[in-house]
């Protein structure tokens, strides 16, 4: 590694502004408002309970015993990137180095952090020292997006209710709550989609995302047939696998309607198998399947080239299939680096797959998926350091590939500039 | 990355005769007319169709205008791998510098391409050049062969048409004009392979190949379980993916019959999806699974011990199995890197787990794919440079690893020239 | 690279003492007599089958002429990693330099290793000179203990016999004539393995083992579904694959059981086909399948919450999977490098995974999967070797990267300490 190279560029490409296209932060409350709500992320109570299993669960009303809990078992994951995340929040915010990170300062630091974080100016102060332009939200159907400021955050429709969930009863009657009338038809689910949508749209809207189970299959569906199934549904008949697949196939087809109609893309995050792990913390007990393939979007895909589909896949062994659909797909757009996959290994090899062979103008180079604005920052410069590093040895390799003429300072930063703020306004750009 | 170190193995291995074992180069037409034909090569338009999709086809009627259009839009795949391509073409053959393609000049660069590439004398120009020794086709079984200059090229029979096709009446008819008799027996269509082994041969046969589909399956078939499937294709009755699937089983062992009877390998090149992208350009339209294994040819490989198979894999995710299967297995040999992955970071992998665990007279370095001979010189150097990478980083740890002893400047270019020369032609060298 | 640094680390690295928790050394005669047994390890023999197929097998009963064969073919693998391994041992015990491995010196290297190998103290010595502390063994249920000395070796139980073969008749009367009367009753099965528990535990046992098929898994079985099956198998009746599953699954849980009774961790080895190769060497005939996930080991992770399960796989497709699960999931630890996955480019990309996310006190470095003491000293060179690097490369990053703080070559000795002294002990060190 050329220190020097990666260095300069680094410090480049962490001036630029971040547009983070994917959060689950709250408009409502989109900072920490102490260090118990940073550590009680899953990425550290998971880690923990990994490292040091307890039966009983975290405190998690508790912020003060929960901090006590978590810095005392630090030391287990003192060499992670999720350990670094954290380091530079306490460095950069609360001005607390990691040396001072000893149970015998949890209090301490709770206090410290309670004076930050507890400040009025906090968020205003956060997202200046960070450079956050434009965070993405994770919205229900049913959210509140009243006074949201739509010049900062964009509301983003998770549709998995449609897809997934309205099979059972308790999700349809919540459906027919918002509605205002029993969820009977697919024209009711029709209604609430295009409701739905026209009350983004006002504020803003994203896009329309599902994190998708392995094995999805996207395929044609009448609406006879879907309309059997939710008939079958409502009557409290038993639905087989076959049934579920069906009309999962239906309602992201409708969605995907939806986001035609609208001109708003359509997100894909491909791969993961939810409750996987029987003794898991909260938001930490989902895997995903290396035997998974993008073969069921083809249909879906294909049927609407007039929709944009940025796609994050979670399991290693899709990427390439990602880079390959990016590559001759007019409609699909690499997405980011989500979860498992959003570490150093597998980002550095993904940027140099799509680096390679994808046109620049469809590369989404990254989203934090973070629950608090604190986070931002941490994650991205994490990718920004990778990214800075795949463009050290490609200008590198430039100076001596008999293919290649000199790739430039001034290219890299292009590149990344294109990735980090073009291409996801171009792409994935807010409503008017 | 040591560049003096790579640079100078570069040096040493560019200057390497290139043997290219696998191309679609038409013998009767080998050379690009001009920069149209160059820029009608698939991964121009399909990239140039990603990144802005186009409803209309190229106008591959009208080269000057497929060249503006192409030439207008290369600024969005100008960090790509093929953009390098293109540009070592432009500079080595045409004497174009990169920073001259820009749309104003598209007319210029297309009379100049005229001038180089319509003289009399441009393909003995072009194999000195590039320092092509011999190249392999990729023909069906009804091929004109004759006049072809087996001392420079090596015709390969691409046998799709007997294990995928031919349970079409339309490949039935075309086989049958060319078998001077209708087929209807499994005897039918083992006379044709014969027929077309021996035409082959005559011509200084390469080996037989396909690009087999995700999910094909080898095992053993009766005479009479296939007879059966082909008179009822020939009745016109429905067949099922299960006869489809013993009829392609069937006929890859007939395949391998005639390897065996006439001292030929079977080349395979295992894993692509055809017409899976709807909206894609010419052969821009194929994809993968990356849930495919090479289990599939378990018997196959088996049952012909005495046959010879180099083998390419689409999915980044069989790359390991190939080098596993060449480890033990011995008549496998990993060849090249294909499509997809052929680009720097699957080769980058591949060779060092190959060149760490399989014996170096089983590697076949690397081929080309290309459908000018123009191409064969900068995917070789794509290859090489990668290759150089790979053996400094041999050469660097060697000195310091405390299993190995000195791994020298000799011994890395023994291995490449290994690679590059000797094993392409030990292995598939052309019959006499 | 930084090889200053890199061979700095391995240095320190090298010196620290090696716990091998998994090897196929038989305790009653753990080193080799001779070069011939060494170079009867299935990794020579199939390579140079591999590369120079013959049809005969080779004279395992005559070592000096299996000694000149090997050697007259070891130039085909002279850039492999098994060679490297052959070469540390032939320096660092024989004193026979890599140069001095010709066929005309076959002999000669045969005498030198008698006179060596042949020492009433080369036990001693060998184990000194490599700094092995503890070695653990793979041990049949039917295997004699006694006499095995606890404080140096370890015996490991294999319970593919219950899982696996127990339902051909063969394998039931050897299981039979060990518990004292037929195995007729899931009861009889329990208490054999019960028996076996017992029997190892006096010995120190370490835990059990299992290198299981892909597609393997498991869930919850009734004692009567169980006991139905093998009744049938008893009666000679004709089982399906579906009832092998069911009882494969059984005799999971059965184990699982064995081991949560006794304390005991159970280490999973996912994903080997056995006997694919049909002209193999012995040893070298298994190969395994890219298609096959953890997702089959779910339901045994989660029933058996207090059972610790060390985890290797064989599939590079599997690599990040087994990050995810150690990542989430209390009771996995990633576990060695296995088979076809121990060579650099597999053990280089699946440390960084490990180390950047997996908590410290998780990972198990290293085993060496040995037949003789001899080659444990190389195969850990080998996997220190890449160790050194991947922290060599944590050090560098370190002092650019904007989330960390120094990475010092104390932190990056602890963690390899923790990695292959430490977390052995803690995870599977010997019962009590």
């Amino acid at each position: 590694m050329n220190t020097t190279l990666v260095s300069e560029l680094y410090e480049q490409i962490d001036a630029m502004p971040i547009v983070d296209i994917h959060t689950h932060v709250n408009w409502k409350a989109p900072t920490a408002r102490h260090i118990g709500d940073i550590l009680s992320y899953h990425y550290y109570t998971e880690l923990v309970n990994s490292a040091a299993f307890r039966e009983d669960p975290f405190p998690f009303d508790d912020p003060q015993q929960l901090t006590r809990d978590i810095v005392g078992s630090l030391h287990h994951i003192r060499h992670t990137v999720q350990y670094d995340w954290l380091m530079s929040i306490s460095h950069e915010f609360l001005g607390i180095a990691p040396w001072e990170w000893t149970p015998e300062n949890a209090n301490a630091i709770m206090a410290r952090s309670v004076e930050v974080m507890g400040s009025d100016s906090w968020f205003e102060e956060l997202i200046a020292q960070a450079g956050i332009e434009r965070v993405y939200l994770t919205n229900q159907y049913d959210d509140d997006l009243e006074g949201l400021d739509s010049s900062f955050f964009t509301p983003c429709l998770r549709i998995e209710p449609f897809v997934l969930d309205i099979l059972r009863a308790q999700a349809r009657e919540r459906m027919g709550a918002v509605l205002g009338r029993p969820i009977t038809t697919t024209n009711d689910v029709a209604a609430l989609v295009e409701q739905t949508f026209r009350r983004f749209m006002a504020h803003g809207m994203g896009y329309a995302a599902i994190s998708s189970p392995a094995g999805l299959r996207t395929f044609a569906v009448s609406d006879q047939d879907a309309q059997r199934i939710l008939t079958r549904a409502i009557e409290g008949a038993e639905l087989d696998d076959s049934d579920r697949r069906t009309w999962a196939a239906y309602a992201m087809a409708r969605i995907a309607d939806a986001c035609r109609a609208h001109r708003r893309p359509f997100h894909l995050m491909i791969g993961v198998n939810r409750d996987v792990y029987a003794h898991g913390v909260p938001s930490g007990t989902d895997l995903f399947d290396s035997v998974n393939s993008m073969r069921g979007y083809d249909w879906l895909l294909n049927a609407y080239p007039d929709v944009q589909f940025p796609t994050a896949v979670l399991a290693d062994t899709t990427g390439l299939e990602l880079v390959a659909a990016a590559w001759i797909r007019h409609n699909v757009y690499p997405s980011g680096h989500w979860w498992y996959a959003n570490q150093p290994t597998e980002i550095a090899r993904e940027l140099r797959r799509r680096l390679d062979t994808v046109p620049s103008t469809k590369l989404i180079g990254y989203f934090s998926d973070a629950y608090y604005l604190e986070f931002i920052l941490p994650k991205f410069r994490m990718f920004k350091f990778e990214l800075a590093a795949a463009l050290a040895e490609r200008m590198e390799r430039s100076t001596i590939h008999p293919n290649m003429t000199s790739f430039s300072l001034d290219d890299a930063l292009d590149l990344a500039y294109a990735m980090l703020v073009e291409n996801p306004i171009q792409i994935v750009g807010p409503a008017h």
